[in-house]
Order: C-alpha cells, then sequence, then structure tokens
C-alpha cells in the first residue's frame, strides 16, 4: 500500500530503516556475546553492509522533499514528535558528505588499534598523530553539522547522542558540581569508617547467575521478552521486544556482577516500556543518552544501594551464598560495602562520588579539543593537571591517564557528559517519585518494585521521544535538571 | 571504487547481497537458538526486511543486462562459473511477480497454522482447503520459473534447492531403489538379532554436551569458527566463517543427541571448507542441497555408524559416562545399537534402511501435485497406499500419515529428493574416498579423521558452486551419482 500522505510515507520508509537498525543492534549483541572470534570480519563485513543500507535509505533524495512535505500535513501530536525525530536524523545523515563519514570510520578504526599497543606500551606519542586524524576529521564534521543544525560545533556533536543538549546549560551544572565536589569529597573521606572485612568467597558463577535472573524478576524484567548473558563490558543491547543484557561475573566478588546486572535492568526496564505503538518509528526510541543513564543509575544507584533494598535482598542473598548461615550477610554490612568512596584514575573503577569528576575533567578537555582551544599534544598535561584540581590526585602515567579508555580514539566526541547528566536526572526522577509516592522506598524493602516502575513507565518509558529531554524532566518533575537533588542525595547519602 | 567490467561491478552486487543474507542467517540461528519467545514478531519483521532489501537488489533493472554484457567479458574459470550462479540468483528471483510471491508467503503462514490444529485434532479437512491454495499458487510460480528455465514445471522447484537436479535421472534412481527395498528390508528384518539391552542413564546434559565438544574437534570442526548449542530441531546455521550447529540432549538417552551433533558437524565442515577467496559470491556457496546432506550423512552414517568409529568412540564414551566401569560399553553393543531397522511411520524417527522409502513415496506425491495428477483431497488415501507399497505399514491416521511434518503446508515442494540424493551421493563419495585411501578407517578408529576431511576437503568443500554437483561427482568418483554404491553400503552393513 503506498501511502497518499508523505508522512504515511515517511512512516514506511522510517520503519524499514528501523527494522535494518534493529537487525544492527541483535548482530552487535551477538558480536559481544556469543560469536567465536574467527566470525569478527565477517561480522564487520555485514554490520557495514546493513549501515549503509540503512544510510542510503535515509538519505535518498526523496526524504527532504517529503519532510518539507509533511510538515504542511494534518498531524496529531505522536505524529508532529515523530516528524521533528525523523527531520534530526535525517539532518545528522545528510548534513555530511558520505567520504567524511567513511574517512572518519577508517581513521577512528586505525587510531582504535594504535590506541591499543599505545595503552599497552603507556607511550602517548604512538597514538597522538592519529588522534589528532581523528580530531581533525571530527571538528570538520562538526563544523557541518553546526551549520545544518544552527548550532555550536560541540553542541551538534553532543546532540547526536544528547538531541537538545547544550553547553550552556551543562557548563552551568558541570560548574556548580565541579565546585562542590571536592569540599564535599575531603569530608565524605574524613568521616568514612574503614572499611568492613568483605564477604568472603568463592561464590559460584552459577549460583551468581541464578541470583541476578531472580532480582532482575523482582524488579520487573520481562522474560519472554529479553535474556540475560555475559560478555566482557556489561551492556543492554537487541530491541525493545527483545532485550539482551549482559555481566561479567568474578568469583571472588558477587556484588560487582549483581550491581552491573541492576543497572543493566534499569537501561532494560526502560527499553521494555517503550511505546507499543512506535515500536518502528523515531519517536517511539528512547529519549537520548542522559535519560537512558538516568534510568540506569536510577536502579543502581539511587533504589539498589540504599537501606531498603539491602532489608529485601540481603536475605536473599544469604539463601544462595550463605545457605549454612555461617557468614553474617547482615544488610547494613552489605550495604555499606556498596557505599564505599575512594578516589582513584579509573573512570569505570569510580564510585558514585567521585565518577563525575571524571566526567568534568572529560567534558572540558573534549569541549576545548573540538574548540581548538587544546592541542593534542597538550592532552596528556592538561589531563593531569585537571585531575589535581577535581580529585586530588595525579596519575602517575598516561596509562592511567589519557590513554585509560577507548572514548575519543574511536572517535566518540560530545558523549562523556551523558554519564553525569544521567546521575543528576536520575536524583531529581527519583526524588519526585519519593515525593509522589513517600511508600515507594518501604515497598523496595518488600521487593515490590511495582510502584517505581509504574510511575517511571508514565512519566519516562512510555513518553519515547515523544517530548524533549528537558520537557520530559519538567513535566515529571516541576523544573528543568540541575544539580540540587543530586547533591542532596550525595549528601544525605555519605554525610547524614 | 566502480568497477569499469560489468562482471565487476556484478562482483560488487552480488558482495552486498551475500551479507545481508549472512546477516539473515545469523538472526535465524538466533531465533531457534536463543531468541525469546516475546522476540518473535519483530524477528519476523526484521528477517523480511532484510529479505526484501536483498530481493530488490537482485531483481533492480540494471542486473539482467549487467549479467549478458559479463558473459562477453574475459572471465577466469571461478569467475565464469560464479556468473552462472549469479544468472541463476537472477533468473529464480527476477522471474517470478512480487505480488505472487507475497501471496504464497502468506498463504505458508496461514496453512501453517492451520496445520498445526489439524495435526493435533487428526483432522485433515481442517487444512485441505488451505494446503490447496498453497499447492496452486506454487504450481503458478513452478510454471513461470519452468519457462524462464527451460525445464518442466517441477524440475523448476527442484532447482531451487537442487540447482540443475532433474526428475529423468531422480525417477531412474528412486524406481530402482524403490524395487530393492522392500525384499531388502524384510530380509534385513528377517535375520535382525532382537534388540540389545540399550545403556541405561540418566545421561546428564552437561556431560553429553562436553562429549560432543570433544568429538566435533576430533572430526575437524573448527571453534574459532562455531559454536555448538541447543535447539527444537538440530540445524547448522550461520555462516563459513562462523558456523553455528545445534543439538537436543535427551537425559535417558545420549546417542541421539551425539549423532545429531556428529550429522550437524557434517554439514558445518561442509560450510568451513568453502573456498576462501570466493566468501562472498555466489560461487562460493556449497553446491546444493543433495551435496550438502551428504555431507552430513557420510559422517554421521557412512563413518560414524561403523565398526571403526566405535573403536575410537566406546572408551571415550565410557569416560563421560561409565568413569566406575560398571557398564559395559563394549564397542560391539555401541554400534549395534546405532545400526537397528525398525519400519515406522514417522520419517524423522526412521533409520538408515527405511528412511529411502519416506522419501520415495513424498517424491512421488509431490511431483504428482505439482503436475495435476494428484489433488490435494486424494492425498491422504495416496500417502497411505504408498506406505503399504514401500513399506508395508498403514498408517492407522493421518497424523502418522500426510499430516506428520511442516513440508509442503509451508510450500516447500522439491526439497524431499535432496535427503535420498544426499544418503545415495554419501555412499558414492566415501566408496571413493575407502578406495583413495584404503586406510580411512583405520584412521577414524585411531581418532584421526584428517585423512577423510583432507580428502572431502579437496573433492567436496573447496570447489564451492564451481562445478555442478554432477560433474563434481564425476570428478570425485569417476561415474555419475547412481545407487550402487549406497545398496551396497546396505548390503554390507545390514546383511554381511
Amino acid at each position: 500500500m503506498v501511502h497518499a500522505s508523505a508522512y504515511g510515507r515517511l512512516e514506511d520508509i522510517f520503519a524499514r530503516i528501523t527494522l535494518i537498525e534493529q537487525s544492527v543492534g541483535m548482530l552487535q549483541w551477538d558480536t559481544a556475546a556469543v560469536m567465536p572470534p574467527g566470525g569478527a570480519v565477517a561480522r564487520g563485513e555485514q554490520l557495514a553492509a546493513l549501515k549503509s543500507v540503512a544510510h542510503g535509505m535515509l538519505t535518498d533524495a526523496d526524504v527532504g522533499p517529503m519532510l518539507d512535505a509533511a510538515a504542511g500535513e494534518a498531524l496529531d501530536p505522536w505524529q508532529r514528535a515523530n516528524l521533528v525525530e525523523m527531520r534530526r536524523d535525517w539532518l545528522h545523515a545528510a548534513a555530511v558528505p558520505a567520504r567524511l563519514v567513511e574517512d572518519l570510520s577508517r581513521a577512528s578504526t586505525a587510531c582504535e588499534s594504535l590506541w591499543r599497543r599505545a595503552r599497552a606500551e603507556d607511550d602517548f606519542s604512538r597514538v597522538s598523530a592519529a588522534l589528532a586524524e581523528v580530531l581533525a576529521l571530527t571538528r570538520e564534521i562538526a563544523q557541518i553539522k553546526s551549520q545544518a543544525l544552527g548550532v555550536a560545533p560541540y553542541d551538534a556533536l553532543l546532540d547526536q547522542y544528547e538531541p537538545g543538549g547544550r553547553m550552556a546549560a551543562i557548563d552551568a551544572m558541570f560548574d556548580d558540581l565541579g565546585r562542590f565536589l571536592p569540599g564535599f569529597l575531603a569530608e565524605v573521606l574524613r568521616r568514612q569508617p574503614s572499611a568492613p572485612p568483605p564477604p568472603v568467597g568463592p561464590f559460584p558463577v552459577d549460583l551468581q547467575r541464578q541470583l541476578g535472573l531472580e532480582m532482575m524478576a523482582t524488579l520487573g524484567f520481562d522474560f519472554a521478552h529479553g535474556r540475560l548473558d555475559v560478555s566482557t563490558h556489561p551492556f543492554c543491547g537487541g530491541i525493545p521486544d527483545d532485550v539482551r543484557i549482559t555481566t561479567r561475573y568474578d568469583e571472588g566478588d558477587f556484588m560487582t556482577g549483581l550491581m552491573g546486572i541492576l543497572h543493566e535492568t534499569g537501561h532494560a526496564l526502560y527499553e521494555m516500556g517503550l511505546p507499543v505503538a512506535w515500536r518502528t518509528q523515531p519517536v517511539g526510541r528512547a529519549r537520548g543518552m542522559s535519560l537512558h543513564e538516568s534510568q540506569s543509575l536510577l536502579m543502581e544507584m539511587q533504589v539498589c544501594r540504599s537501606p531498603e533494598f539491602f532489608v529485601f535482598a540481603a536475605p536473599r542473598i544469604a539463601r544462595f551464598f550463605d545457605s549454612a548461615g555461617e557468614l553474617v550477610w547482615n544488610a547494613e554490612a552489605l550495604r555499606a560495602a556498596t557505599v564505599r568512596v575512594q578516589p582513584g584514575f579509573i573512570r569505570v573503577d569510580a564510585d558514585e562520588v567521585t565518577y563525575p569528576a571524571h566526567i568534568i575533567l572529560r567534558y572540558r578537555l573534549e569541549r576545548a579539543l573540538i574548540a581548538g582551544e587544546l592541542e593534542v599534544a597538550g592532552l596528556p598535561d592538561a589531563w593531569n593537571d585537571g585531575m589535581v584540581e577535581l580529585l586530588g590526585i595525579r596519575p602517575p602515567n598516561d596509562r592511567l591517564g589519557c590513554l585509560q579508555d577507548l572514548h575519543w580514539y574511536d572517535g566518540a566526541f560530545g558523549y562523556f557528559p551523558t554519564y553525569t547528566l544521567g546521575a543528576m536526572t536520575a536524583a531529581q526522577l527519583f526524588e519526585a517519585a519519593r515525593q509522589a509516592m513517600p511508600g515507594v522506598l518501604g515497598s523496595v524493602s518488600r521487593g515490590d518494585f511495582s510502584p517505581l516502575l509504574g510511575w517511571l513507565r508514565t512519566h519516562v518509558h512510555g513518553l519515547g521521544s515523544s517530548l524533549t529531554a528537558g520537557d520530559l524532566l519538567v513535566a515529571a518533575t516541576g523544573r528543568p535538571l540541575d544539580s540540587a537533588a543530586f547533591k542532596t542525595h550525595l549528601q544525605q547519602r555519605y554525610l547524614a
């Protein structure tokens, strides 16, 4: 059936694009979770072919005029919001010449492999020229998208991950947090009691997995529409109807694997709760990276490191690992072990208090790199100086400094701030949820997550991308995003 | 880079089509092996979208003229063979109007679901009208392809699964086998000793899996390029660089699961051995269904039910399931248990001797259905009469007769003969391998499959689709396919 309206034809085109992107998503899960190593080359070619087909559909010469025509048609609010997202996708894809995209893809691949050697050998000079090449191409793309979108170059990159995100708002919040954190951290460290002895393993992987599955079900994960598997780096992938989360297990420490599962379950619940009627349309997608991260952090940090959660969880954990009752699986001891604060050099190992410092540093550095205010050669020193300013520690080498993770070397600029925007969003949303439902943590202490999930379904998940992240937050919490709820949360958890 | 030659441009197009078909293959593995049930609807849409994209590329108006132009270009033998396969793909795809393909797809889906009810209720009348609709559309497609390919309508259907396969050759071989089998079967049953007591379980699934993995490695399966998983119906899927086989386990019977693994490993070794340089081109594919089935049956039936195999396997099996040495894991007893003959109504449960009777019956019936010599209403009686003629038993109901499996109801006509063509091909290839390497089964008895695998790599796997199945068999065995080697094999195994 061919639609008479331009909007109807666009829905057909975007449904097809979405189905190809869903196929890409499933194959990416396969790559990380089950693919044997010898499948990698063919998989890379499959993914490139599928992405190229989807990109070709999106940048077809007919799409631009169709978007213009659809804007003049009678549309309901969801259709109107869908059209906005269609145009955003199209602008990002059509603005940049295919040659430039391919050049960046090639340069990033080359830089990524040099980064692996540079990190292994702790030698930034091995990768600096390649990173400069990636940066130059990224700046060229940022410049082009800047004109197409009518925003600053860095904002154009940010918009890929965080639609509508803008430096001006982030600067204000991050400057505020950046002033707050050093003094707060010092006070937390001053008052923090010495670490209690950790529960002693081994904790069999199979039991850890069973515990994880039980907790996922408790949080509301629907196993008719998803799976739990293992991968080197935990992630949430797949599609809303078939959400695939992963974790990793350490026989000596069940808590890291469990918290990984709870975190990814937060992501998964968002995907599972997206509006069913809009599964194959842009407006049916999750609303950007910071809101996605807010859903994982709300579950992991706000809820599942609370005293109430451990009232529920401690006996269940004991049932798996302490069936003889020989060890002490005290709720308070377990909780205390999950809220230890310790400044360190590595972002992915950071706790809730020091994590934002890592992010603020990277945000400032990548802003400066894109603006041309910082050159690649100056990156190691700028990094180390920033660590001193924000965390009071100086990395002894670049391996523990600017070589520590892949971002940037693989061409990902504009992504970092979403982690801390997510943490702030989580705090602000959970504050609103508790105000609306004062008993919500009481329910959690009885293993009942349904009031919380119901609130999130209504105020976040079910809205898809029908509102901007900013409007969604105002509707859910009564005000735009700020750092107040996050600071309050930290103070109550760590200094109360 | 755009190629100057039409052939070069065709290689680019077919590489892209192949990569999309590979993506389809991986997603089909996912569907059968790991997908949660709630993912089915979206998966169906993903697969339909990808197939539609690939079909669109293949039937693009430029492809026909490019094939004509390439035929006049200077090509080496592999390129020439590749062009033949490209044209076959194109002929099959371009001949049939898209509307007809969609009608058949819809009718098959409807018929399949009616078949499930009809089988459950043992009521052929529930599905007969739907089957008649599927048959009518299939006949229409067969008629159109018949003209495009210049062959009979049934041959045009057969050609989809067995390129170059023709009724005339099959008739001669199946008539010969059909005359041979009833008397042979009676003699086997007359002489067959009573069944020995089977090994007593339970056989833990995890140990069965470990045994299977060890056997796969012994046969030559490369785990850098493949996996073993579980599914309801064992199959071999994935792609040559990443072959995914499945089996199913029964705690009371390890032999069925093990034989399933050995069978699928035969398929997998064919895929893994396809010519590396032609991975994304039609000529790099396996050469049709009968040759594919020959590779699984050569491993499972010819080799892994031989006395020599059990000399090697019995102690290994005992190590997994009889570590205390309390049971009798005698090589001869294990072997004897795998070559029991028992006529029955259900094809998929049939042994090596009676299986061809099921296939010959179905071949004759589907030929007659396509030719219009048999109507759907007459199918139950024709089926039951044929069972009496070929196996000497009459199904007491249609559930054990023409309703027993999905083929036909899902629109698959022309596929059945490849099972028995595969069994005959396996026997003829293995006869040639033993003539070339008299010690090949001696090596198997020591767990060394490398001489056999080397011979198959040279004479079958590495050739891809560069030769027709007929020419490949002449090159490998010195003569076209016939039933002699298969009959000799049966006589030596069951009457010697």
